[in-house]
């Protein structure tokens, strides 16, 4: 009589709510600040559009996360996670700071990071966008590209004249604006202090992108420049940086409902995308992507077992592939769960809808659209190619990748330096060379040609015409994908051929001339210089994407922009890697119908979690202080006990790891670390209900410095008192 | 440098929150009416402590489960899962009223219940403890125990001349009080409406203990009485009972904070027990008890796959099995999470020290705690024997056990009615004869065999001397344990042997004599006779553990009350399935740090958590309209939805389940029919921040009624209108 119901979607339509989606680029506050204003913030909207000024200019980029100057002496908070390299660089199997934690008790004690560690201060923004695209109206492909790339290179030197400075053209809005940004890049970090991991990653994979949460997640590096205050190199005659600015403490911390903004370098979002390419995700490249990252993380636990010295060299390798893992499979998750593909379709309906029903805006959007569609049938159409064989040409054996880029240096250094490829100009030479010097501090050729022959497998199920015929000359494989010669005894070869194992050997070929590669007898450069011709189509075919797509992409982008503004919804660019602020409030949310996930954790929800098992496990000392409910001054007199992290509607992505949290005045009150599960698919699709950011608390952190690790000397300098005196 | 810390228990100092445990006795309620005024009961205390008054002459016991009348010609409404039993018996492969769900559309097409099947309402409660213990002071043992007994059958064949009546003394406070219960007795028990299985049991297992939860856990039956108007078993000329009070429903249910009770027949809790009672359960007999349960559960698995028929006759033995493995699990669970196990450790240290810090008190309790723990140490060394030999004199083969019950009825009828066994009295007879003739619809034997080799399996792991000599005798079973005989012949013989598969063949031996038994050739006959003495000492043993029990537990609970008065706490008894009333308000609970479990699940959380899987299949018509958001008349304004469930910190425990739940004007705004998962150790040690009972709520019941199933009918006789009419 009754029949069974397919998997009933949750179809709530979405509520008002008071969240704000948005990371905003500083110069648009001030058209928000009657938001801003209402929502709490105390300071001006023009202070915080201004990069010279406090705050702004006491955040700091690392690249891949966000910091922030808390001192005179230019010392930086950013997570753990994001200084777990530096510690990781720093350990040995005799001293493993990643479990031990670490701190400086004085300047002299702080140990150097990888030489490729920077810090950057965004110093300017410059719109640039008439300068580059002048005379491309309707001109895509690699024309575009290469005239775009020539220009920007050209901007660039000409900014970086300036001595310490680094600058790089942002695209936003997909090519709609190009910006020159420009950055003091400090090239001598070290490390300060860092909590035992079993702080500063409580809960470990098993509680990434969770709530409840309870971790530390926070490390204190600093900035070094010469003797003469200008960017260097390490050099032991370094001394610390004298930021400008340095953000004040609030050791009181936030309350539930209170205004919390987050300033950093949020990484990419795809939220202007189109609905195919999220339905492209979806259905193809994340549950392949799933896939491949479940193997490499299998592969190398198999190839480190007992091998305490491999674990800790691929430790960082497996925080990264773990975390994307994870987050692909809680955006299939949400997808399924929520609206936010019917919802970006159905935006993507209006839009077309609003484009059609006027003339002129359709002689000028419908082609954008129209192209922009085209090409993703022509990338599509490559994308197995793309996937499991350009990977192997770029993510081959790793010292086949230190001969690839090596020989490609050489090439490249043919050409004048403006038309040179991105990564192998003059001015990241100092950059390449300290990657080629720290190879070795994650390299293990066990683990490497485990994970060498998993790609490897990968690619032998491609059809013919989906191989690189290059890289099948050099393995042997025949027509059919049958493997003729003995794959095994070739792969032997390669890694018992090379001397690039030897940092010495590698460093030796930073001058080489092409002729040098083509006639060396070393595996690994042979094997480089035989793929290189592909290696060469590949980057071409990408410089024509870039260029197709930045012709329609920014055409469409100015028809989605007019068309938000039009329903009066916010306009931001997605994110890319540059500055951005984002604010809402301290505010918990229902991850599903009868339980809310409050603002808080506590000092007691920690206690109860841990265990003796990893990654449960807690340092006795501060395990004792709880017990005791040793709070020290840190306790929040509303809780009646100590907030641990705290949950806020902040519009965040990966980037924004280590950004501070700063209240209404700009003073911080926590980190930012991670967001909740069910916002890892909002960074296609923001949802004010869901989407939720997770920061360590401010008087957490002071009490782990204070209680238990006795980092008295670091509170003082952030010009507080710890317990005392 | 740091140390490993060991699992850390969660020790947070139990905080006073505004519940109030209590299971209390209608007499006692005016002793705390201030508190419950202050809860929010508009009723005066005095209402709620007349049995002949509304509202608890409307309330009705099951024996296992709560009902209430909610109309004048004796609906009752019960939970789904009381219900169950009854929709079973009336399944058939054919029609399988389980899924289906079922409704009479008027009296005549109302289904009959197993003949067994009772209705309760309490009508007198006696204090006779003086009548009984007299002269029993200081004696224990057999005396005490045959004494009691033989003194509360008279006192009960007293009460029963009252005709249509049961009377029941029901042992209070561990044998301190005696209170004789008289329930007029309705014997003619029907199915009104089930809804279906989806509905009536959405979530199954799964969600069973588990918030949040969706679950239409409601069933309707109704009692008829003999045209005379008295009980009556069943007969088509029955006619509905007329109750002197019936509930008055509020359609419009409960918010978060309001004031709630429930009123019935909690079964049995342990709140008075010992530490050590504790101790032991947590490490001995719930460890036991849950692997047995677990391997039942898969026996029963295997033995009906693919035989849907065996399968129904089962699911009711499934479901309880089910709800007792997964309850014991929960309170292991509990214990090692919470403080409880201190907490009662600790209160009976404060006991103790109170005790000894006055002469008088330590001569009048000193030897009531030493007895009791004497007895303790006593039992425990036959607890092997207990769990896996009893089990089987008690558990046997189904058939087995027919035998056993008619054998004993047979030796009990050579005794005075008054010194026969419990259960085996005249007045027990129509019972037992309905219970023999229902047996083939929950009896398959191949489903039975498989448990019984199950559980003699784990019989042969005793040794010989925990062992028990008839069993061994009986089958074959050698000194070592070893069996010598081929067991698996004996248990085909044992199966082949015996007629008492057809009810006409058990129900002609229900007047036989002894020696008919004696010189049966019935194969399960005469395993009952041979193992007859064997159940004899076991029955006896018994009832000197009663009577060593009564004599030191009712000094001891004397202490007990007396102590927690002196603190100022509830002295109520534990509960022993006599009526009581609880009561709480509307209220969610943290099950863990950073997270609240709110007070109402919703519509939109049930179509949410539907799949195409048990056990969240759903009718399809029901999706539909909570697809379309369909509320009828029964959303609630604040919620904006329909509220399913919802949370309140009641005090209740199996044989609550069923209970109206009321409002405080005591009109029906729900059924409480679960606890969460924290609360199954509440029968041990209620915790006011954790304890919380589920209820369903009024107006997804009549949703359900109104707009799915469509019993306009049962909603007018409720005295409410459904939707146009």
């Amino acid at each position: 009589m009754r029949s069974i119901v397919r998997f009933a979607v949750l179809a709530l339509a979405a509520q008002s709510v008071s969240a704000d989606e948005g990371m905003w680029p500083p110069s648009q506050l001030p058209s928000i600040e009657a938001k801003l204003k209402a929502r709490g913030l105390e300071l001006a909207a023009k202070d915080l559009s201004s990069l010279t000024e406090y705050p702004l200019n006491a955040i700091v980029g690392l690249g891949y996360c966000t910091g922030s100057f808390l001192s005179p002496t230019g010392l930086v908070a950013t997570n753990h996670h994001c200084g777990f390299g530096i510690v990781q660089f720093n350990s040995t199997k005799e001293r493993n700071l990643m479990v031990d934690g670490f701190l400086a008790r004085d300047f002299a004690a702080e140990l150097p990071a990888d030489p490729n560690q920077r810090l950057y201060v965004t110093e300017a923004i410059t719109d640039i966008s008439a300068r580059v695209t002048r005379g491309l109206d309707g001109v895509g492909g690699l024309k575009r590209y290469t005239t775009i790339d020539k220009r920007s290179k050209q901007a660039v030197a000409e900014c970086e004249r300036d001595a310490g400075y680094r600058c790089d053209v942002y695209t936003f809005n997909g090519g709609r604006n190009y910006l020159m940004i420009k950055q003091l890049e400090i090239k001598d970090v070290r490390l300060v202090y860092a909590p035992s991991e079993w702080i500063g990653n409580f809960g470990g994979d098993v509680d990434n992108w969770m709530w409840p949460r309870h971790t530390g997640d926070f490390t204190f590096l600093r900035g070094y420049v010469g003797p003469d205050g200008k960017p260097a190199p390490y050099s032991k005659d370094n001394k610390p940086y004298q930021p400008k600015s340095w953000l004040r403490v609030d050791p009181k911390g936030l309350a539930a409902g209170e205004f919390a903004m987050v300033t950093g370098y949020p990484g990419r979002t795809n939220r202007s995308r189109l609905g195919e390419e999220l339905r492209d995700a979806i259905e193809w490249s994340y549950p392949r992507n799933i896939k491949s990252s479940g193997e490499a993380l299998e592969t190398i636990e198999q190839a480190t077992q007992s091998r305490p010295e491999a674990a800790i060299k691929y430790a960082s390798t497996v925080q990264s592939i773990a975390n994307g893992y994870k987050n692909q499979q809680g955006q299939l998750e949400g997808f399924a769960k929520t609206t936010a593909v019917a919802d970006k379709e159905a935006e993507e309906a209006r839009l077309l809808a609003w484009i059609e029903a006027d003339p002129a805006r359709r002689a000028r959007y419908a082609p954008a659209v129209a192209g922009l569609k085209q090409e993703l049938t022509r990338v599509r159409a490559l994308r197995e190619t793309d996937m499991y064989g350009n990977a192997l040409l770029m993510k081959g054996p790793a010292l086949y990748g230190a001969a690839c880029e090596l020989y490609k240096l050489a090439q490249e250094r043919r050409k004048p330096d403006d038309e040179r490829s991105f990564g192998y100009q003059q001015r990241d030479e100092i950059k390449f060379k300290g990657k080629l010097a720290a190879l070795d501090k994650r390299f293990d050729p066990d683990v490497d040609r485990a994970l060498f022959e998993l790609a490897l497998g990968r690619y032998l199920k491609l059809a013919k015409a989906q191989r690189i015929p290059e890289i099948d000359r050099a393995l042997g494989i025949d027509r059919d994908g049958m493997v003729v010669t003995d794959l095994d005894a070739r792969i032997d070869a390669l890694y018992a051929g090379s001397q690039l194992g030897s940092a010495e050997a590698r460093l030796a070929l930073l001058d080489a001339k092409p002729r040098d590669f083509e006639r060396s007898n070393d595996s690994f450069v042979q094997l480089a210089v035989a793929l290189y011709p592909a290696y060469e189509r590949m980057e071409t075919e990408w410089k024509v994407r870039a260029g197709n797509d930045g012709l329609h992409r920014s055409a469409y982008l100015d028809a989605l922009i007019a068309f938000r503004e039009s329903e009066g919804r916010p306009a931001y660019p997605d994110a890319n890697n540059s500055l951005r602020v984002t604010y809402g409030t301290v505010t918990g949310y229902s991850p599903k119908d009868g339980v809310q996930n409050t603002e808080f954790t506590t000092l007691e929800g920690l206690l109860a979690k841990v265990t003796d098992k990893d990654p449960f496990l807690h340092p006795s000392r501060a395990v004792e202080l709880m017990r005791k409910k040793h709070y020290g001054k840190y306790a929040d007199p509303k809780l009646g006990t100590l907030p641990v992290n705290f949950l806020t509607d902040v519009d965040i992505t990966g980037g924004n790891s280590g950004s501070p949290t700063l209240n209404g005045r700009g003073e911080v009150v926590g980190l930012v670390f991670d967001g909740n599960w069910e916002s890892v698919s909002a960074s296609w699709v923001y949802n004010p209900k869901l989407t939720r950011a997770i920061h360590v608390d401010i008087r957490y952190m002071l009490w782990v410095m204070d209680e238990v690790d006795q980092a008295d000397h670091l509170i003082r300098e952030m010009g507080l008192e710890p317990t005392e005196g």
